[in-house]
């Protein structure tokens, strides 16, 4: 990362943090160059990235401010207050008919769960797999099948080591996606029937699997900023034979909330107090904005009670179809299960993406990946700000591509799912995110797509269906 | 297919349905010319292929015999008279240590489930995935994720078409692997505690998956030739409140038994009497070694109560872990199933595989593939005969890469299995394939590796250890 990116990032962080208010003049040149030690043409540079983030902006004459949609901003949810539940699941009808919203290509995705796959290197990662398959013999096929490629195995214990994970490569299991290692986590230490604790509001295929295994959820509510409410989880601990969590410590979907270090330190001992496992569901951890990346829970996990799950999905690769799970002590297990119900996953999808990471430029790629979506959701929330309904409150997230928006109480949101469709647009509507379809006023946009006029308008159609409620 | 390889396959039925007895002279080329009306070059050309195929050998100045080993042939096994049994499933850890045990690559792989990867055409497969992956747009990845490849299924369907099964694409649900078809088949016609209807043996991935999904096998004996005992699976249906079978029609895992088409109409008539959805596992269905390809019992599926299992991971790209099921009316629900545990198999795949299935020579490399693995099974029935006990028994069946062995009484499988690893030999003892720990002295031997002198030095090893029981 050159100078001046990281010094972009270091004012990226102030303007996030709210240390540079809305509206309010970013320190001039000069200043910036003597205060911070930097040379004046690195403060150039980044003042001039940060303004094609949509952070900032210049007024003639006048040097740069934080971006102006920030004057009115839309305020932050807050936690709504409920005891933990416990119910039986029966979503599914609901989540397909959002998902088949999706499938007409030009309906604009607010509603869909991935971000454009123009974000991603796919002509670098097509040369990664040329070059794999032409190199593949059959001895490896076979072998990779049973332990998974051995070259991205260590390349994802090696990422885990930089961001202070130990990790044995043996609790490493390669899976088709994070959505199967999630899946085989929950099978590999409940039965059905069991309870499994999960977030409100929670990601909706959670909610799917859990029904499909026939569990029950007990959701514990989560703060749209801080994450886990903590003291009603230690409660369903004392009162409930929980088997699981299935928790997302950072960047949680749908809220973006992210847990402090502390909290997560917090749970982590919570668990371990009552030997419960942890499902920790990451998958958006190489999205955050600032300048760290947040730590998993896993990273205090001393005893193996973490089975923490990563994918390429959201952030290299859609559709290869390859994520993971570092198992702790359920790995054995969790690959054994892997084995009777998929096998492995596509060993030509794994080969390519082991040499991607070691020669495709894999962070260059992610730097330049989030601060895309950095400046897409100040683009979303910008124009919430201009279109939505006052009273709107919305999610601030430090990172990914969601925006979770709480409207006045007046609002179906099923119904505003509805005629949103209509005029070709697609949302995720809050009852798919809860077991007993609560957040009936809320809704999930993704700004995971290029901002440009078209979603312009699409927020505007939004904010006059929004006013006729 | 040219003249003289259908000539060769008309000669080669004749030998293995016994009408051409083992050490029986072969008609000599003017007679066989003037009988068959082909061109003596024809009759030449076929020859020489059922030569190179170890079905007949030249003797000097006398012409060409049906191959000499099966003088003193190997019995066949007959089938074993059990009525049908009702066992909780408990064979996880005996499979996973003769899994374990094919991993070393010094091995020789008799207790293989796959066959040799060296008879794919992997560099032919790895430009069509290079040409596939360089033409692959964002649009296409995330399309293909929830519906699948559209070439990819279309050739799929076509190939149902030419075998004489008209399938709507709808139908079609593509899946990593057939394992994660069957599996999700299964869940989608059954729930914990059900009973399924089963093969003894059977598959033992089969037995993995409903101890898994926690279902009870009600175990129907196989006829080593002729395939499932209908008499004893129509009592069942009977008796019992069966929920679904799962069986191998064609080919089956591991006896290689087919039944026949009236057998098969037999069976579907059954099922549709009881309204009992049928699993039908299919993934041998390209390996036979006739003329004709074996009819499925989904052709006889008027009302959708056949899930007709198939894959390319056994006949053309190991590793890529493609399968598809045409899932009848149960298809939606399986479609769904697969959103929620692992989206979708690899794009790239699927990619790769419709671009080889247009352009690739598929029914070459079968038709190539068909005669080394009957060669195969040749020089491994011949060496058989040669080492091992006379009152050995063994299967001949008409494709695949598989023979089941059955020793005298006296041997213990898993013994054996445990000191012919202790040689270098790995093979799949019979009570893998068995609820009941059955079939103790059974094991099935994989031919799918080309034969040499290391597999000869194999078979004599294993004739000295079952010699010693």
């Amino acid at each position: 990362m050159k100078r001046y990116e990281r010094f972009a990032d270091e004012i990226a962080v102030l303007i996030r943090t709210g240390v540079l208010a809305p509206g309010e003049k970013v320190p001039s040149v000069r200043h910036a160059s003597r205060t911070y030690g930097v040379s004046p043409s690195t403060v150039f540079q980044a003042y001039y990235l940060l303004e094609d983030r949509g952070l900032i902006q210049a007024r003639a004459r006048s040097g740069y401010f934080v971006r102006e949609h920030a004057r009115r901003p839309l305020h932050e949810p807050e936690q709504h207050v409920r005891p933990a539940q416990t119910t039986e699941v029966d979503v599914s009808e609901l989540v397909f008919s959002v998902l088949d919203s999706l499938k007409d290509p030009d309906t604009v995705p607010f509603g869909s769960a991935f971000p454009s796959p123009e974000l991603f290197p796919l002509p670098r990662l097509a040369r990664s797999m040329a070059q794999s398959v032409r190199e593949m013999t059959g001895q490896a096929i076979i072998a990779d099948m049973t332990q998974g490629n051995p070259d991205l195995r260590r390349q994802i214990a090696l990422r885990y080591m930089v961001s202070g994970v130990r990790l044995p490569l043996e609790e490493l299991v390669i899976s088709n996606g994070a959505l199967e290692a999630l899946n085989l986590c929950l099978q590999s230490v409940t039965a059905p029937g069991d309870l499994v604790a999960i977030e409100s509001p929670a990601f909706y295929a959670t909610l799917q699997v859990l029904e499909r295994l026939k569990l029950k959820a007990v959701e514990i509510p989560v703060h749209p900023r801080e994450g886990i409410d903590l003291e009603v989880l230690a409660d369903s601990l004392e009162q409930l034979p929980i088997k699981a969590c299935w928790f997302m410590s950072s960047l949680q979907n749908p809220l973006g909330a992210s847990m402090s270090d502390e909290k997560k330190r917090g749970l982590y001992d919570l668990l371990c107090r009552h030997q419960v496992p942890l499902i920790e569901d990451d998958v958006y951890a190489e999205l955050y904005y600032g300048v760290q990346p947040p730590r998993p829970v896993k990273s205090f996990d001393s005893e193996g009670l973490v089975m923490h799950c990563g994918s390429f999905s959201k952030c290299l690769a859609p559709g290869y179809r390859v994520g993971w799970v570092a198992g702790g002590r359920y790995a054995q297990r969790i690959a054994r299960l892997k084995l009777m119900t998929t096998i492995s996953p596509s060993v030509p999808a794994q080969a390519a993406l082991a040499d991607y990471l070691q020669h495709g430029g894999y962070d260059r790629h992610l730097r330049k990946l989030r601060h895309l979506l950095e400046s897409q959701q100040a683009s979303m929330l910008a124009s919430a700000a201009r279109h939505f309904p006052d009273e709107t409150r919305v999610t601030r997230p430090a990172g990914g591509y969601f925006l979770w928006f709480e409207f006045p109480q007046r609002v179906d949101s099923l119904q505003l799912f509805r005629l949103a469709l209509a005029q070709g647009i697609s949302l995720a509507p809050g009852p798919i995110f809860s077991a007993t379809r609560a957040f009936g006023h809320c809704a999930r946009l993704n700004h995971g797509h290029p901002w440009d006029a078209q979603s312009e308008q699409a927020m505007a159609t939004l904010g006059r269906i929004l006013a006729a409620f």
